[in-house]
């Protein structure tokens, strides 16, 4: 786990902080991140507010390997992201040809043609690499260690299968679960007993309720699996003596 | 708005991060405060770290308002939400008598005994105010503006249904949006334009696909309700140019 990449979130968006959009992104990056052992520390949502993103991404770019923004890189007024992410690294926020020429056959082809908001989409920081994607569409960019991806789902979604390939691997972190039919404060103690047994194992309880009665779910989670299997054997052996007790 | 109170959500929990969980908490929060006119300014999302979560309260609680916490305050090991509160704030991490009460009575109803997992949820920081809530359960509390709220959404929604009361009301920012069958790089700079004229309306647009056609969604928010539907008037106004120009 030490030498796991580290990653963080940066959410852009008024829509999620007013309650009008659920966010989704957060998940579904975090997923691919776990699926390749890349350790995700935290997620920040703000507004569309330039000076908060600035020093954001300054603060996440130098304390994590990997950064992703979501949302703001479209063509409206509020779209502020790739100008704010220029002035963070204290770069030129300009015309990137490349991402031009792609926009500029995309609307031939749909017999649209350049507007100016369009056009916005091709200015991002001097230096910017692109992020296609399929099928084709605006695409993203990623300056220094930030990967700068659409708000929009399915757009941020092709972006994120683009990326993947790049981001590197890490001891990918793998979970066991039981789910067991035993109030989370019934089975506390002995799970926080396996937990001190096995400390690089990290173990979560999660309750919930099921047909009106109380149960848990037991999560172990490490990156050394066989550490995991024995840890998984301790809590079978824990939760077997509950059921023993409970159905005689 | 300038005098709206501003507040922020801290959520403490690994199981977001390893993409295990969505996280519909902040929604729901987000929808309250919109509802009572509270300002909700940022969100962050960190694992069971307790010096993260001293550093971040202290920050909030001196920035904003009103912060919440959710998650890490259930009777396991990983639940060290309570005992970090008591650090940012520097008063002792304690038993709270009202809260053991509240325990011993429901797991006696329960025909349930005490113990030590049970117990904990009956510590936390000296001078907290419980948080009660129906159908009772294990109490959350308030420490300074700080409300510490569970992280299972069920027990969160019914604390956050108890203490809407107190949190105060603000100028409610209204929304009015127009979904237009018009891609949003086609219509941005008109929206851009009616941006400019109406300042003090927040304006964004969100694009989506239907049946294969691209579409976006205008929204006009503000806590001015005259400029409100003076602005929404100006976006009717720009749509049926569009709407005039492809349905001759």
């Amino acid at each position: 786990m030490e030498n796991s990449k580290t990653a963080a979130i940066l959410v852009i968006g008024n829509e999620i902080l007013s309650g009008r959009t659920l966010d989704t992104n957060t998940q579904h990056i975090a997923h691919h991140l776990a699926e390749i052992g890349i350790d995700l520390v935290e997620t920040r949502t703000i507004k569309d507010d330039a000076q908060k993103i600035i020093e954001i991404v300054r603060d996440f770019s130098s304390n994590y390997d990997i950064v992703f923004t979501s949302g703001g890189i479209g063509p409206t007024h509020d779209d502020i992201t790739s100008e704010a992410l220029s002035k963070a690294f204290d770069v030129a926020y300009q015309r990137n040809d490349e991402a031009y020429n792609i926009l500029d056959s995309l609307y031939k082809q749909r017999g649209e043609t350049m507007n100016a908001a369009r056009e916005k989409m091709a200015y991002m920081p001097a230096g910017s690499e692109l992020i296609n994607y399929y099928p084709p569409g605006a695409p993203g960019f990623k300056i220094k260690n930030v990967y700068a991806l659409a708000g929009v789902p399915y757009v941020m979604k092709a972006m994120m299968e683009s990326i993947m390939p790049q981001l590197g691997r890490g001891q990918v972190v793998k979970s066991k679960n039981l789910d067991v039919m035993i109030g989370e404060s019934a089975i506390a103690e002995d799970f926080s007993k396996l937990q001190d047994t096995f400390p690089q194992v990290s173990m979560g309880s999660y309750p919930f309720v099921k047909n009106g009665q109380h149960g848990t779910s037991l999560v172990l989670r490490s990156s050394d699996y066989h550490l995991l299997d024995s840890a998984y054997e301790g809590l079978k052996n824990i939760v077997q003596k509950y059921v023993q007790n409970t159905v005689p």
